[in-house]
């Protein structure tokens, strides 16, 4: 059996046997039946199990990602409880004596074929909603399993092409050990998803899905990113001696869970971390981190049939802050559009969506959304550290709409009587070429920076990083970021201001070397890499570091840089 | 009525009445025939029809723009001759007893559908054709115009949506006065060939083929981005004056055709043009222009059904070389991919084509075809002044690699006895960020950059300029922009290289004062820009302009940028 080597998404080592998640084979005859009555009541069973699971996947989201999460079982339950879709099933094998299958094949594409035809964005979505509960219950029709990472009851490891949100949303980590799949990189939504619940994950593998049969022993690598299948006694025991060590390794980074992150020669930086949804505070605090760097506010928006209100927002916000106490809390305003779509929202089909109508320009034209985010934000200021910042911002005319918004709001909400903090700092997100390059006259009108270089990155290099035939393109260490990097740190200091950076790069052990010499004063990472970083970084000596600038940004290659950094510290 | 507004893509005046072309309605009622005989006379007759203008298609792209654009229509023809495709038409008017109409409907349709199912992206380009040309026959069947430029034999502007390729290749600029679209941008394809027909034009109006119904008497100024329709005595008085005032302009500017260009205070600048075939050449010497600054070689690749040969671009380098002379002609190798597609050649499709797999990532991958490529221009330099430049590229990795190729096709051809020059300057193109911020690493190993601005716009501002949504941010003149092509010219400079610009920011009279002033060698632009830009710059003191060169790269938005330089130069 082959060995297979693939992106370290998320580090720790899982061993236990392969749990393909697949479509199964769903393929069946039509048949003409004389006992109608049987065929519905097969039916009838097939609904009913296909709702109890669904009930029980649904809990599973909401206990492990929260109610939003949870929000599309609601809509699938929803569909299975339909007469408008049932009774006809039911009737078709009455009237055409066919087979269960046949009638809920024919009545399902009826349907999802008028939905898909919809002018409507929102219709056209509820397709997608009948295929998905369609496939559930023709499984159970044909007495096949329909793979459900929420129906796990015994230790896996999960073996998928790409896993979805909605796939990750319901991994139970009492019994998900690790997963690995066939595409993403350390950018991908799995792997961030992998790092917040912690589990061992290895993607990019390109081909573990047909490599790996059912029941297969795996061992998945998440520290160097590699995939043992079927492992030799020897290996096995090499693997579970890693696994303790890696284990060993954690309680030494849990010592200084509550220690400042300082370096070799004392400077104090902010290791800190981005979140999804409030419940990943938990993961935060537990993980010793001085502060959120980066909320992710879309997930409030996303998995829902509608905008949430300001009051939900409210009681998001507030939750965060309250959870962090004196510790600052970053929150990005809605950054929709791009790869990260709204059913509910019909945003125009983009050629380019990377390059498109989306983040602040949506919400400087919706401002009716953008006014209710900035209101419940405003009003949760009180209970914690709140900064705001704007993503996507790539001239000083949008920052200062943005800004004015946010003022007006403020003023609204005073004259309304309710109180809000006086000491909101006001940020940006630098993510955009153009921002980065002109940072000296943004430093003169924000409140900080935070670079966000999974964007940076792809755009200053011209890659879509989700593109496999680009990503190699996909170069954090390149000079030319490095550079602007560089620029973003001088003129934020240049200003008085700190600067922050909530991409990858940040958590990364060859950019924090960098980023310490050039002075970066925040790094928000997962909650998973702040131990480890706060480790590297106590013995590393800034001083040293800086010194080593003026070459660095002279450098002509990545490649060259990486070299370099490894050297000079030993990795 | 209401005038129109839109973007001035082509200047001059045109005076004409509309030539609408739209898709006429071709719908139709099934009938069953008792004289089937009689309706296949119709088929036949009706595709004789559509074979005879389609020949006279064919023969006009030819003629006006070069043997490869006409290839397109040879696909027509053999779709139209082809037995496989006829014989069941006229079968199935014979068995099912139906109308021609309703038989070609059938028969193409199913052919249609069949070869739109294919795998093989070539073969799918297949089921374009026949619905092309199925149209074509129909619209004789129903004895209804099929609108086509080719077909013009009386003076009009041309009205449509927008306009391919296809349809600017067939443009008769004795008949055709002028065109003006609901869409594009001074960047868009109709723009670019426009300004190379020297026909004016204004794009972008929105609503122009709602406005105007066929023959209303239209102007089209292209100096001011207006469109009047059904004009008054008055205002066509008006505009005759235009009309006139801009020959008598045209004729000053002529009187600089064979001056070199020198700015007040002496500076000489080189005036160059942008070109996509050896015909453009003609446009390029009698507009006065000093060399050609950009040679796309794409069209050399496009409506065809197989890649060229090394001896056809052989011919067309030596034609364009041997035409120019002694003037430098900078040719860049192929960029394709993007929104620039090839059918024959099978390329995946992506979420972000302009962030995807194109032009020097797509040659460095498809070594043989770069190859041959790069051994048509080595075998071509000796007929003239030959400089190569690379697009995308993004990493001196890629100019290494490419030039590592051009060095070794270099050899191979000097081991089989072929000459080639000894002097020919390999460059690149800056139009990603990673580059402009790098050039000065770049200037050590290239002989000459070329700056793209149309895509170094784009990618620096993370923004589409073919999405309307988000063209807003498509600004040249903000000051990450001049940031990024001062350090450009700056790097350049400093190692002794010349810098230029092949954007269409290297046209426009509030960009020209700016570049002049940060020291770009080289404007590389339309060849009817280049007259109007020499008068332009023969009034400018480079040094003045030099002295704001802080001050502008201080600014912080592009509209600041803009009314400075307008009130410095009076415009």
């Amino acid at each position: 059996m082959n060995n297979l080597s693939g992106i370290a998404a998320s580090n720790g080592i899982a061993i236990a046997k392969a749990y393909i998640l697949a479509a199964p084979d769903l393929s069946f005859e039509k048949k003409k039946v004389e006992n109608t009555a049987t065929e519905i009541e097969r039916l009838n069973k097939a609904l009913e199990i296909s709702k109890q699971e669904l009930e029980k996947i649904k809990e599973n989201a909401r206990k492990s990602l929260g109610d939003e999460h949870a929000e599309i079982f609601s809509a699938h339950l929803l569909v299975l409880s339909d007469p408008e879709l049932i009774n006809p099933i039911q009737d078709k094998i009455k009237t055409d004596q066919v087979n269960a299958e046949a009638a809920l094949e024919d009545v399902a594409n009826m349907f999802i074929d008028m939905f898909k035809a919809m002018e409507n964005e929102y219709m056209r979505e509820r397709a997608a909603d009948i295929q998905d509960v369609t496939k559930r219950v023709m499984a159970h029709l044909l007495d096949v399993t329909f793979p459900d990472p929420a129906l796990i009851d015994e230790e896996v490891v999960v073996i998928a092409e790409d896993l979805t949100p909605s796939d990750t949303a319901q991994l139970n980590k009492q019994f998900v050990k690790g997963f690995t799949t066939n595409i993403g990189g350390r950018t991908s939504h799995s792997a961030i998803m992998a790092r917040s619940l912690e589990i061992p994950a290895v993607v990019g593998t390109k081909t573990v899905t047909e490599e790996v049969k059912k029941d297969d022993m795996l061992i998945v690598d998440g520290i160097d990113g590699k995939v043992i299948i079927n492992p030799s006694e020897e290996e096995l025991a090499t693997y579970k001696q890693k696994q303790e060590d890696f284990a060993k390794q954690k309680e030494v980074w849990a010592q200084l869970k509550d220690e400042p992150t300082i370096s070799a020669d004392g400077t104090h930086v902010e290791l800190v971390a981005n979140i999804g949804t409030p419940e990943d505070v938990v993961g935060v605090l537990n993980n010793g981190g001085e502060g959120v760097g980066l909320y992710r506010t879309e997930f409030l928006y996303m998995g829902k049939s509608e905008l949430p209100t300001e009051d939900e927002q409210f009681e998001a916000y507030k939750s965060v802050l309250e959870q962090m106490g004196e510790k600052p809390v970053v929150v990005r305003t809605l950054d929709i559009g791009g790869d990260k779509e709204l059913s509910y929202l019909k945003l125009p089909e983009e050629m380019n969506p990377f390059l498109g109508f989306r983040a602040i320009r949506l919400c400087l034209e919706r401002d009716d959304i953008f006014r209710t985010q900035l209101r419940a934000l405003l009003r949760a200021s009180t209970y914690g550290n709140l900064k705001i910042m704007f993503p996507m911002i790539a001239t000083l005319d949008e920052f200062r709409q943005a800004k004015a918004l946010l003022l007006e709001e403020k003023d609204n909400l005073k004259n309304e009587g309710v109180s809000v903090s006086d000491d909101i700092e006001i940020g940006i997100m630098v993510e955009i070429p153009s921002t980065a390059v002109i940072a000296r006259q943004f430093a003169k009108e924000v409140d900080f920076f935070s670079i966000g270089t999974n964007d940076l990155i792809q755009y200053t290099m011209a890659a879509d990083r989700m593109n496999e035939r680009v990503s190699y393109l996909y170069q954090p260490y390149h000079p030319a970021i490095l550079s602007l990097v560089n620029n973003v740190i001088e003129a934020a200091h240049a200003e008085g201001k700190w600067a922050g950076m909530c991409g990858e790069m940040a958590g990364d052990s060859i950019a924090i070397p960098i980023l310490l010499g050039l002075g970066l004063d925040e790094f928000s990472m997962s909650a998973t890499s702040i131990l480890p970083a706060r480790t590297q970084i106590k013995d590393l000596s800034k001083d040293e570091l800086a010194s080593y600038k003026d070459q660095l940004l002279a450098m002509s290659t990545a490649d060259e840089v990486e070299a370099f950094i490894r050297e000079k510290t030993n990795q």
